[in-house]
């Protein structure tokens, strides 16, 4: 079953990619490991999905389903970069940043729905190392913003 | 002297390893690097050792108290992952979390409590680059998170 | 045209570099990489460029040029780190801290002050992925923080 196949039977389709300004790359490969830009939470419309402050404007669940939209865009960007998913071997390393109040500290929870999202997708090859830190704010207002590396076959 | 050895005459035994939910894995090896998730300041009970916030609970000096716990904590599931320390040829890089205040300023004396615990452990291999940076808030209320990346003998 | 020639033509001098505290490295090297540990904005007598909190004390502008210092100083601790720029053969990623409000949303247009000037400095191979995050406070109540991974010619 190929991760297309995986995407599809989980009834997912990727927004995107948004590719971002000048002189940004969504994805950059180099020695065997690809890694994205920071990846926002946007939808199909590329509007963003649950923006605000964790611990103010948002549940935990909402914020953990921004966080599965800024890995479906992650996988959006290395789809386009790569040509497909047919070079990765296996997901590396999430950095998770959580916009959120002083005091919140459910970090994990919102940034699982990433995670999640990767382990359904790659299966055992999804698991990852993984950093969840929440943060003052983020650009346009998102809620969550993820970068995800990737290890590419050689 | 080995690296156990050192610990030993440090008087340092390390908390854990104490693993991450799935689908998250405590230390991601790839292509001569190891790369921890992000640890908190758990002390040998898993709890946290100086939770809250800096310039509000907590002094510059709790704050690296907590930050090399966290240091431990890293120690520990690299030893768990790698089945020891002779694999470790350097330490590289620490990025480095502390949950403070708007204008709070010391983050890197913060920070200084990982960073020497791991000088102390790994003498000149334990130099390394780092960032610190000031964060609303961190998972469970806890003071400092860090992330860890080493080198591995090939 | 070398890198120096084009730092000359651009009308720029390096501040720096100013080497951090031990046990730290302000650049570190391994396979093929080099990555800088956080520079702050330092100007040439080493003083911070711009300190605050965007969204507060600084415009998006100010922002901006803090993170323009922010890169040169990046600039100046690769170039003394590798013996000038002939071994850098790409720009590869930019993990961008902006000192901020809560709903200060505009991150993208400070750090870009950092990511336009490696592409005036490289040209093409100053193109790079990044993570722009709005942080809590930075040290020395610095505005911007970034760490820059280049790409070493083998």
């Amino acid at each position: 079953m190929t991760i297309d196949d995986r995407l599809t039977a989980l009834g997912l389709t990727l927004p995107g990619p948004f590719p971002p300004h000048d002189p940004l790359d969504a994805v950059v490969v180099h020695a065997g490991r690809a890694r994205t830009s920071g990846q926002l939470p946007r939808d199909h419309n590329g509007v963003l999905v649950n923006p605000g402050l964790l611990g103010d404007d948002l549940t935990v669940e909402e914020g953990a389903e921004a966080a599965r939209w800024c890995a479906l865009n992650a996988l959006s960007v290395l789809r386009g970069e790569l040509g497909g998913f047919d070079r990765i071997e296996r997901v590396l390393t999430v950095l998770g940043f959580v916009a959120c109040r002083a005091r919140f500290a459910e970090q994990p929870a919102v940034v699982d729905g990433a995670s999640r999202l990767l382990a359904d997708v790659f299966g055992a090859a999804g698991r990852h190392s993984r950093s969840a830190i929440g943060v003052a704010a983020l650009p346009r207002g998102g809620a969550v913003e993820i970068e995800v590396e990737v290890a590419l076959r050689s």
